[in-house]
């Protein structure tokens, strides 16, 4: 029996870890579950690099990203909205969320310039120029319709002086009250942007306004771009706990498998990122016992899977060697199963922490986690492989 | 109930084309069944481009073809043989047959020198120097285990004299006795290459050369480097015909729907050729009523399947709009979804071929479909897409 499905998204908080500040949750919105804490794969122009929906299902996949900035340039919103939508366009029947387009003006367009009215911009496609104001994203991400949509912001670049990043901050929350009142869909639920840099103070006060304006959701945004991880955890945790209970937290941009279980543990219940499937195509693969890097020579007739006990696809069929081949031979059979794999090792790992949650043992749970993934008894991925890639990674395989 | 699998191959002719010299049979295999007439796909480096085993199931296809060449130079065949052979490295417990390298000594190396003996060449990867005789080549073969082998012939280059013509095809007649000399693991069926240009008379005696040595299946080889289609099909009707009934006849790099259709009338059973898997790669898909190129502008909001009616995952799920829309943003979930159409739709011609021999109408059924694939409304792929792509098409999506 399928339930009614509502109109509006629903958030129930349905367990609570004794030993961190931890939540299992459910999110229900039209397009299906979200159950969190929840990891939101990356799919950039309205596709997860390599894989199909098929994939993603097979995956457990309940939701992924879809990035506004690169669908307005690129077929257009309003293309899609004419195809019916980014669901019916990707053919991905379940919740998506889209951001604002902020952070890959702020990443990839060439020139902008920012004022209070938005933003000014090049595509990095083709150099043309656009507007992007609130009122713009909530047109945009409305003609794409996905589930989840998310208030413009300014990214405040790191590191930056206490005075930018309140002026920037406050700027932020001006655009977010707009985007409130431009906001129609009344399917598509809102969630709020905080920015403040690494400043605790702005951090909470720039959350204070968020909340006085009323939002069905509120993100972290602009961290993972330079802060230390003491930084990150400490922003975290300074917001978190000024979050209203009864309203899912995302945290945006983030991250490495102990960045989410620290941020887990301080009680936020959504991310994204590109670590998974960027490193994939890079041959950078998840393991419990850490990363390694597919190339190395050691792998040559290496027969082992990927990770021994792995049930992903490419573990149940392929070895280290024929994946090594795969990956310098330049056949793209390889980023996909390096991809399945990768995202396998990611929702997996939500997946216990949900059930680690549920039965109370989430900090236990995510010590012995930490304890594996430092003991990287190969050291290669983390030498080679630090950050995200940049262009050089981007042009051999596509940047997310 | 699965029937005891022979170590040997066997070839039962099942059913012949009142119309036409089409033949129904089937091939079976210590590694299962091969339906002929069959269409192969090219699994160059020991994966057909794009897909992986479970797609490839998924799709019908009951054999693939790897390149001896390319898995000798790269990852090696002792690596492989090492890691069990081809069928365990590449995770694909169905047949497999391996061409002998010579068509890419021929096509892809940057130095050759041809001698009695064997030719010397350099790698196209990396320059090194390496020599395939006869012998060597079997070794290779044999050391990765394919189900069906080939002896190693000279490609004779298109145009040529009658006499070069005759000295090549001499040579490849007396390898081919040494290939069979040496050839040795029994569970391997090794099959001949017939050269000769297109001079039938050459054709038809180096037929008469490899029949007196006595093998388990013929090709012709060295067609589709050139020559016109009436010269392709006058010589496969004129070696087809000396050929036993009892014994595959496989035609080499071959070709078009058109061709198929056409080579199946004369009597031919096994095809391979790039076509299919690398026109999905440039964006160039086969339908009943021709070719589409999916950049055209025209598809931009077509929210159309590729091909009314077609039962393949892609065309089940996505539109030509959003087909294009993966094209032109490099995505690679676009080379992968035109893969699976184009080998559908090849291997499904193959199937209704096979269903129209044992109904006895094979000639009004290729009559039927060349029909529809000549009306083409749409004449935008054969003007781009002639020929089978050069080196700026290989740079872009990998080279079958």
């Amino acid at each position: 029996m399928k339930a009614a499905t509502p109109d509006k998204m629903r958030f129930q908080l349905l367990a609570r870890d004794p030993s961190s500040r931890a939540r299992r949750g459910r999110i229900e919105t039209s397009h299906g579950v979200i159950d969190t804490p929840a990891f939101m794969p990356v799919g950039t122009q309205g596709t997860v690099k390599t894989l199909s929906p098929q994939d993603l299902e097979n995956l457990g996949v309940q939701i992924f990203l879809a990035n506004t900035y690169h669908l307005y340039l690129r077929p257009g919103h309003q293309v899609v909205a004419e195809l019916g939508g980014l669901h019916s366009f990707a053919s991905w029947p379940h919740p998506i969320l889209t951001d604002s387009g902020g952070y890959q003006v702020y990443s990839l367009a060439q020139i902008r310039r920012i004022s209070e009215e938005g933003v000014y911009f090049q595509s990095h496609l083709d150099g043309s120029t656009h507007f992007l104001s609130p009122e713009k994203a909530m047109e945009i991400q409305e003609a794409l319709g996905a589930d989840i949509i998310m208030t413009l912001d300014e990214c405040t670049p790191y590191p930056t002086t206490p005075e930018y990043a309140r002026a920037s901050m406050e700027m932020t929350t001006r655009w977010a009250a707009r985007c409130r009142q431009a906001h129609r869909r009344n399917q598509q639920s809102l969630f709020a942007v905080a920015q403040g840099s690494v400043f605790l103070d702005l951090r909470r006060e720039c959350i204070q306004r968020l909340l006085d304006l009323g939002f069905e959701g509120y993100a972290l945004g602009g961290l993972s771009v330079g802060e230390s991880k003491s930084q990150l955890y400490e922003v975290v945790e300074g917001c978190a706990e000024l979050l209203p209970a009864d309203t899912p937290r995302y945290l945006m941009g983030v991250g490495t498998p102990e960045d989410l279980l620290e941020c887990i543990a301080l009680g936020m219940d959504l991310f994204d990122c590109v670590m998974p499937t960027r490193h994939a195509r890079n041959g950078s693969l998840f393991t419990r016992f850490g990363r390694l890097s597919i190339k190395n020579a050691k792998y040559l007739k290496d027969p082992r899977p990927l990770d021994e006990g792995c049930p992903c696809y490419t573990c149940q069929h392929f070895s280290r060697a024929y994946l090594r081949h795969l990956f310098l031979a330049d056949e793209i059979l390889g980023l996909r199963l390096n991809t399945l794999h990768n995202l396998h090792f990611y929702l997996d790992l939500m997946r216990q922490a949900r059930q680690a949650i549920e039965g109370g043992y989430f900090s236990r749970f995510k010590e012995d986690v930490l304890a594996d993934l430092r003991s990287r008894p190969e050291r290669e991925a983390s030498q080679e492989l630090e950050g995200l890639g940049g262009p050089a990674d981007a042009k051999r395989v596509g940047k997310d």
